[in-house]
């Protein structure tokens, strides 16, 4: 069973549609917002979301808005963290990272736009405005000091990491937005807090389970495979799950990780078949 | 009749109140958003929001916590704003900028930061789910390409403004998030959107005025009065009011938007004392 492109397509398809300014002032940053917004990827955060959706039996239509701010703000956190003053890089998936084509004033505002307007896409969803502001209020703490930018400072600010302490980064800085990103699901699907247990376990693991594999390629891809240079996590002197386990060690923690997320998956009460592909596909991707 | 600095109290208060993480982790980063926005200032946005409260009968309890989000996304403004890449500003409001004191990684995570953490606020905001989620829609929409985002875009990459276009610029870059500073409040009072008519055009025109005086006080203020270098619009530039219509029709304009602005207030039902206070005080503030 392969990663779920049906999904992936509803998720690019609605991308597409999304364009932030009508204003010829404006014209440009929205330009740079969707150069990085339509660049490709998997769409793994929004993918899982409309995966919740199906898993609740419902039809993904009405939470296309959700699964594309979540989109929006992981590109925010990407613009961002290809800044000079944070990982300084060139490339993302094979192309000039926004501050190399638009140069950093803009790149910076393509930022913190995307951000505004995941936002706003989010409140904007229709339906009951109690489901509707728990989902906000859920990527707004995802998103925060206790989240995404606080993982992103622990990132730049950090040395000497040890394995408590990169497992809290990265908890962080990749996993609020991965577990939020079936939380949002959950919740403008009016899921009892009471009954996501098993859901939060599962998107808990996916996020470690994410990370290491991502520590993994960038010692064993190409260029090609990562649309990055192979190996900057250690020009970067980036303390990783290689670099603190050892390769074969980091390996074998993804499988358990892999593992865990497959039987957090078995108690949720649903059809789980597109998540556990998506599971399926972070543990064994190559790219 | 001068400032309410009562309300002003209130707010600040309540800002000291706030902390963004008991996190070892992102302590310094907790401390880097704090530093700017307990930096002082007269704290014009959340006060407007206090004085609609007033002005529809309210108590400000309950608004507080709207209020403050509404500083931290103008606290966030203005660190992103003075970065390098930006206006490249050293000083404000007397004191180092953030990037200055934290470097730049930290001073654009800081921004980011404090913009989520405002969202997470507002949206936590207690009360009646539409009317809050009402609110969050709106300082979105404010914040994002249609609104400040967008038009510190503009200011960062347009030539040769004319006075229509400079007009336009600044109803986007500070308009938007004085009036949003209104309309939050009126939206979380329950205030019908038929009944908003008079309240919008106040702050509309507050936000005109306070533009145009700001660009008369960065001709005509001292360095300590400012809390920055006099004239450094002169040596960034910049179009402002001042270059494109002279000082004296620059003290004209303001002159008409106030009158304007008070004309609006007079159709306002409701205690207007407070939001009259605010608008004399932006017209004659010499700092």
């Amino acid at each position: 069973m392969s990663y779920p492109d049906d999904l992936r397509e509803a998720v690019d398809h609605h991308l597409e549609t999304i364009h932030f300014s009508s204003d010829p002032a404006t014209a440009g940053l929205d330009e740079s917002m969707r150069y990085s917004l339509l660049a490709g990827g998997k769409r793994i955060r929004p993918v899982l979301c409309l995966a919740t959706a199906r898993s609740l039996g419902d039809e993904i239509e009405p939470y296309l808005d959700l699964a594309a701010s979540l989109e929006m703000v992981h590109t925010y956190s990407l613009v961002h963290d290809d800044l000079p003053a944070m990982d300084d890089d060139d490339l993302r998936r094979g192309q000039p990272t926004s501050h190399i084509k638009y140069g950093e004033a803009v790149a910076i505002l393509a930022g913190d736009g995307l951000f505004a307007e995941a936002v706003r896409l989010m409140a904007a969803t229709e339906g009951d405005p109690a489901r509707v502001l728990e989902a906000v209020q859920l990527l707004a703490s995802a998103t925060g000091v206790e989240g995404m930018v606080g993982g992103q400072y622990v990132d730049v600010t950090a040395t000497g990491l040890d394995r408590d302490r990169l497992r809290h980064l990265h908890s962080l800085k990749t996993g609020r937005l991965i577990r939020v990103s079936v939380e949002t699901a959950l919740a403008y699907g009016g899921v009892a807090a009471s009954e996501r247990g098993p859901y939060q376990q599962f998107a808990a693991e996916l996020g470690i389970l994410f990370q290491i594999v991502d520590d993994i390629l960038d010692v064993t891809g190409t260029d090609v495979e990562l649309g990055k240079p192979q190996g900057s996590d250690e020009r970067h002197g980036k303390v990783t799950y290689v670099s603190l386990y050892g390769l074969q060690e980091a390996k074998s923690l993804a499988s358990q990780s892999h593992s865990q997320a497959l039987s957090a998956l078995a108690s949720v009460d649903g059809e789980t078949d597109y998540l556990r592909r998506i599971a399926d596909y972070i543990y064994m991707r190559e790219q």
